[in-house]
């Protein structure tokens, strides 16, 4: 089907990389083909509806009905004929003419270009949406099921790149749930207010389907799967930015999951690895590096998938009852966006469920710093018995030592003759063990978890 | 109280200019003095929750209460303390201690310096989501007046830049019109999902109040009004994203309705003027100018408000348990979309409030292409007679000839002998006059109105 | 040679409409199948380098030099071994091993997988180079003929969107003249310091290569056609950026030119219309419709190409000796860049090569406002007799009567009894005469031409 | 000067972080204060060139030379009489008349307000210029100073976050250096093309001034110190987008270098330490915490900066001769480009000034993978003996199994019966030695610091 000439440009049509970019079932929701195929579904659904109404003959419909055919169209005959209309639809609508013969002429009848164009985006759109939902449903089970089996296992927790106190893993997971969850309720909330098509003609006035416009434009849509607008939409793109920034908001929370394992795999911190399987390789030319590949994928997509937000969100100034400026930027955009989000919900799947946890370096990780990760607890309890500021200028100095001195905290408060008739070296021992600081984090990721499975999203 | 050596260099603070990107009313919410008034605020319900709770003593929380007054603090010296010790906050501490006396050391207890300035910020947010829904309300109210007033008054429909059909004003009002009922449910959607405090300790494990901890956050929000998080959010920022995509969306119309009337209002096509009142100048050399100020105005500030939403879009990607790099994008943003979203909120319902509507010149603009702003009709109707296929191609030839000739349109068709014989003069004087092909403009506008109406966010 | 599975996602890809958004010409330069012919001269030419200077033997690099050939791998293979690697181009390597044989051992010998990309990807680069500064120069060609042949052409000069003063077609056009000679200008500046290669090893310090490497890279990049660096860039992007700074620029001015051209051709302007062949489809549905297609599509293609510079912009955070994330992002932007740009150009070529200008419409529009558009020269003739300050407030009050009455400002002028007596009705023609009143407009012209021709980069 | 409701609502104007975000001496460059003065000096220019020149009368310039005096004017009464004639400079102009008595209705003399307020931003662009180069000179000579001082302390080279071969930190700071030669280069480059004035007229055509309009604007800029345009420039924007871009780049490298920083100054990494001095806060409840923080403001302000840099981007699409859109944006934008790169720089300046190099810790993180470090070396060495392929796959498998035991990768190769023949132990205690396998780092700072030295911009 393809032209010897052809040659994709574009890293999401790569075939050795495209992969990294978006994945093969989004492509195809967003191809050129389906493109095509819905665009098709569209004038067939108009043919039917102004079938049903009386606009056109009822045998001409059922004509088209019959024999408009996608699949059988040449994308490459269409190209070269709309090179020379230099229009975007006319020569889709005589090809399917000649396709359907005598009654093509009753195609796209009181339609104009953009109503089809748009239906058929939004019906693409509907396709990308079911793809997300699952998918970020499937996010969140995983971070659930990471949650709970890791509610209580305990890991530093890190302020300004800085070990800060401990918290345990399960806690970090239950704060991506718990957003994902936010997520999920999000698509829920816009879901029918974006999936709405919009069959109006040329300036959205229904001027060339006489009083029965609204009426064939609404039972269309029925036939299409969609909403029907108060109104319609060709000078009011919101609902496509509305749309993009949702999964701004989700590309941003895997993103971020991205480079929290990417930091968090460092050789240096070493605590969670991403799924590595014999035979991939990390370097051409440096045989021990297992490097965070996955993982700088799933960060990496959330910039372009922002720029495409952006983009998308620019689109929304129309000029007049409709313009080709901002419906080009929404082109570009709206496959990006989906393609993007597509393959970053996939490789955040892959990494939850193959995730390789160190809890033994999580451990050692906690010792690092010879028990300055508990000064906030030493110095609340030394506050008990010498006041709040007291203590804190005290265990200020003390850890500010121990830090410059490399030694362990514990022995300098011990030395410390203002502070270590305050305590017995037990009760410092006690302080001192991260698993007796951990506050509330177990509780808290019970909370979420149990919130997750009782709001409704999950089911 | 400002240093004589204190300049503004943002625009947003410039007296001359200032109100032109962001009302004094907005200014005082994000001012530099509010920001330390909701941080007070944050610390004295925190000390009540805390006094409540027992995790303090309750005669240091009913100290702290009365004595901890943000108007009294000098934000000068804590300035200069602030640059000492090289911190955001806790200079600000120190000063409310001493203002508050021996009690003050239990101020901030158990609580990290984000805690408080993200609660705070929170409640600015809260303060802003009044004012915006407020403003949102009236912009709707204003554009269904509109709507209605000019339900019936034809104009020009155009696309891409050029006469497409008759519309009528009402009909471009009502679409704005769906579009903000459209954003005043977004906003309501979001509005407890995003108005969410958090007070939970240095990692969000409130490690540091002991088991109380919860309780301590759920009551010192509830005391400040905010909701209370299932778990804390210091790592996840997509609230604020989600509350400026939304805003983003609002400022994407009010530019697009900015850039619609300043295009309207063009010497060439001169159908509206922003409100003008004597001793306006347009321009310091040129006596005759009327310049749209107002609406570049309006149509100018979604650029920049757009930025500010991809800015804080990027911030939702925060390492560990938090870092600054995020917050200090927040820190700009939030303030700067809040601002630019003020001003064109409040430019909007000055321009529609005082519109001034051409009805003479929207008439006149119905005739400049001398008929061929009806060829559709015409084709529609030669349609029924001769097949679609036919007519489009007869009537396109007669369009580009009285095109190129620049020839009324109903000359040209009596004198083609292929159509004239399928229409009288007078049928075709009919279907020349854009009155009779407004399709079903005006009941949309009806509907629209009705559903603004029925839908409740007018309430 | 492209399984049937595959589909194009990406509109740059799509046949029907692909060359709307980027040309076939440097869609080749961009394509996967170039992407692997420059990798392959990057490993020849390595293999090169090495084999005289004895780090692998002659013969090996002979014989790699005589049968690595790209032509003839299969990027479906190379794509399927990628998959099952997880890495971007061990596949290739063990392609091209596999066609040289014995001496594939010592294909890619000491270097890292980045050198090859970063290289290769420098030679689509200069590539990308001849083609933007070959367009870029016929639209300063084109730009100049034009400004030549206009330069006397009066026509109404608008600020704000409303009419101010005359000005020549001519000006209008120097303005962009100068604006590209600057654009043409940076092009230069920046090409040997962008068009830099780079091969040494994994982490740029040679340490593969032995002490021999430096000279290794540099011959390998002579061999290239390619500047050597300093010191190695794989962790400094810049060069990227500062390319797509300048080609960002070039956008903008090409953006600006369609956007103007299309404000020009509005219906109610219409002072020029964008090349119009006969066949040639306006609308679906509406006959009469000549749309500014091209125009359209010129200014459209900024917006997202400038949010492909945005994205490479951000990619300069590189961290530590490198990553994949910044390197993603380019794989994406700088194929964008140039496809957007090459289009940007072609278009705006074909558009000022057939431009049509209506000269009597510019006439005509300029006493669209009944003298008004002199106010200035009135003001100004009218402060020598009277003082400017009283001048400009009766000259703006008779302005502001003119406008609102909808009548001739000079009758206006002539019943002003505070004016009328300070000139003669024949002073006053003259004063209101378009022509008498362009200022040095045709100078600045001719010196913009002048100096186009004089500074060398028209050459 | 300033009225007690004033507030300021942007954070580059807060007392208390505002330096975080911009220096003051930036800030008194773009402070409405310096707007204002430079506005004057611009019209000042103008009189007096016109005095020169005859157009006004030599005694009117002289008197406004003598009398106009920014620093007398009332900014606040000046905002009041602006926001009554709803226009940006005229009340400026009435106040500069009021001051200088009769000769004041000269100034302003066939001025438009864009040639005012464009030279003035231009003058201010002039002495950002100055501070930009001058610190941005400094951190070029800091980094060569640390760059000679660091040329052979070896550490950890790093890709992928993941330890991957020896490098010397001197190295590093190598490749920012000849990064910032290179910008330096640039801002040299632009310099003369960007610090051009405007004094042209309502558009640019000089009209008002007669035929000696553009020996006034040439005699005006050179008193300005400014160079003069071949053609006016108001609608044409690029020079400012071209500065911003350059900014950009000086940004992005600001930000990687602060980003590098903070992940060095991980406490698993701890390699370096930012400036720290007694008295310094890390956090409010966390006694130990020495928190990167002026690395965060380096690393974070380039998201912001860049957003800006989008932001006038977008501005160069100006409508017809000029509009006040894009105008907005640059007032918004260029401002605030300055001011991050005022602090961006500083900090810089000051973390390179101070930075604690800890090289103990270095030295200790070579040998944190037992050897893997060296993974390349063995395997070339081994190559060399049992060729390149099967080396590389023996040498993975060892390294993969080091790995995986977390044993000393010495070991391993000694057990291994395919390699152990291939080497003594001493050979291989050699090879693992981080030490012998730096390559050409050294060289290559060598080779850098001597380019800096010789290629003029540091002189």
């Amino acid at each position: 089907m393809i032209e010897d000439s052809w040659v994709a440009s574009h890293i999401l049509d790569f075939l050795i990389l495209g992969n990294n970019f978006g994945t093969s079932e989004m492509r195809a929701i967003w191809s050129e083909q389906n493109r095509l195929q819905k665009q098709v579904e569209v004038e067939v659904a108009l043919a039917q509806a102004e079938g049903e109404l009386g606009v056109i003959p009822a045998e001409a419909a059922n004509a088209i009905i019959a024999k408009a055919d996608a699949t059988k169209l040449s994308i490459e005959h269409i190209a070269e004929e709309a090179a020379k209309a230099k229009h975007s639809l006319m020569s889709t609508i005589n090809a399917l003419q000649k396709q359907v013969g005598d009654a093509g002429q009753y195609i796209h009848y009181g339609a104009t270009t953009q109503d089809i164009v748009d239906t058929a985006t939004v019906l693409q759109l509907k396709q990308s949406f079911v793809v997300i939902e699952r998918d970020s449903k499937q996010v969140a089970l995983e971070l659930k099921r990471l949650a709970k089996q890791y509610q209580y296992l305990p890991m530093v927790g890190r302020t300004h790149g800085m070990q800060a106190l401990p918290t345990t893993f399960g806690f970090k997971l239950a704060v991506w749930l718990d957003e994902f969850i936010r997520h999920l309720q999000r698509l829920s909330e816009i879901k029918q207010r974006v999936l709405v098509g919009n069959i109006s003609g040329a300036i959205c006035t229904y001027a060339s389907m006489g009083k029965l416009g609204p009426q064939v434009e609404s039972r269309a849509l029925t036939l299409l799967g969609l909403n029907t607008p108060n109104i319609g939409w060709q000078a009011a793109r919101d609902r496509f930015s509305e749309y993009a920034s949702v999964i701004g908001l989700i590309s941003g929370t895997l993103g971020k999951i991205g480079n929290e394992f990417y930091n968090l795999m460092r050789t240096e911190i070493n605590e969670v690895e991403e799924p590595f399987s014999a035979g991939k390789i990390g370097s051409t030319t440096m045989p021990h590096k297992r490097n965070p590949a996955a993982l700088e994928g799933l960060a990496s997509l959330t910039a372009p998938l922002l720029k495409s937000v952006a983009l998308i969100h620019e689109s929304m100034k129309v000029e007049h009852e409709r313009d080709a400026m901002s419906w080009r930027a929404e082109w570009i955009a709206l496959p990006e966006i989906n393609l993007y989000i597509s393959a970053q919900l996939q490789t955040a799947l892959a990494v939850l469920k193959g995730l390789k946890v160190n809890s033994d370096r999580m451990l050692a990780n906690l010792s690092l710093q010879n028990g300055l990760l508990l000064s906030e607890k030493v110095m609340f309890e030394i506050g008990k018995r010498l006041g709040k500021q007291t203590a804190h200028q005290l265990v200020y100095q003390s850890a500010m030592k121990a830090f410059e001195q490399n030694r362990p905290f514990k022995d300098i408060l011990l030395e410390d003759p203002s502070l270590n008739k305050e305590f017995t070296e037990s009760e410092l021992d006690t302080w001192l063990d991260p698993i007796n600081y951990l506050g509330s984090a177990p509780e808290k990721v019970a909370q979420v978890i149990q919130y997750a499975e009782q709001c409704g999203v999950l089911a």
